[in-house]
């Protein structure tokens, strides 16, 4: 990767780190835990990094974590130009996932030749959702909205007062692939 | 870490998960590039971690880059008992220091005892800022407001037209240690 250290590299580095500061602007449906605003892009991206290294030991398939974490953290950098469109929302999901493709294809492209195509290639895995990287990575993405949903309904989800039936009847389900079965742990 | 795959784990782990959400509570004093609101601890902390993957080559010393951007994930967490308190700002050091290590105690304490301690060494080790990789991790917390700040500044920080010689003029001095000094990138 000689041309991440060429003079010219650095302002394209930092041009793309400049650029995906519009992240935090980005706006999620679902709330903080404690309700007092909407979460943005940026630190669900931060939350969900923070969801893998926690919970690395829970997944299924053998799982390289440092990758996990890095797919985490550019997820979601498409939405700076393709919005957050949750998949069962999307009238016409072709529409959504060219915009996304062409999202990848500018705001990755902003970088060095060989780092664009490397952090390119590791966001198509992610879509793809068919590596153990990909599928645990996808898994604890449905997972934290589930578990925040819970934490902020009505204090039902009391500090301290939740029960492992509560976890498993609430998202044993749900969370699949990627994520060992509630009942085995 | 044979604790962090009991049945009793997986609701401390998710209490973690839970807690730190505040972090995107904590609200810093530097502004999104866009200036439309100032920055909160959580998406700087995401932000943080990317310049750590994007810039992983410009590191005087050899790095572990999986460690650094672990570190710089947790860096702040200790913010939420303790607050965001710039150094030069602190009237107090000692106490404010104080203040971090006993939330450091309280939040990772909240985790399986074993992954508790993988965390709190990792968030001593940013602390001490003598590794390699803690060197590294604190330009970078130093380097992202400079950047930023430069961005947001009138717009003299015109998209495209930052050249070497602004770039090293107005960081050369500030970043030492852990980046390469920008004559020679
Ligand atoms: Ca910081």
């Amino acid at each position: 990767m000689l041309d991440t250290k060429s003079s010219y590299a650095i302002e394209q580095q930092l041009h793309f780190l400049r650029e995906i500061d519009q992240l935090k602007s980005v706006i999620r449906k679902s709330p903080l835990i404690d309700q007092s605003r909407r979460e943005n892009s940026a630190e669900h991206s931060w939350h969900l990094a923070m969801y893998a290294f926690i919970l690395k030991d829970r997944s299924d398939k053998e799982i390289n974590i440092d990758r996990v974490i890095k797919m985490l953290l550019i997820h979601d950098i498409v939405e700076i130009d393709a919005g957050d469109h949750p998949i069962h929302e999307t009238t016409d999901n072709s529409a959504q996932e060219e915009a996304e493709q062409q999202a990848a294809e500018r705001i990755f492209g902003l970088l060095p030749t060989s780092q664009g195509e490397e952090l390119k290639a590791l966001w198509y895995e992610f879509e793809a959702a068919e590596s153990n990287d990909a599928v645990f990575a996808k898994s604890l993405d449905r997972l934290q909205p589930l578990i925040h949903n819970v934490a902020t309904e009505g204090g039902t989800w009391v500090e301290g007062k939740v029960t492992h039936e509560q976890v498993e009847q609430r998202y044993g389900s749900v969370i699949s692939g990627g994520l060992r079965r509630f009942g085995r742990w």
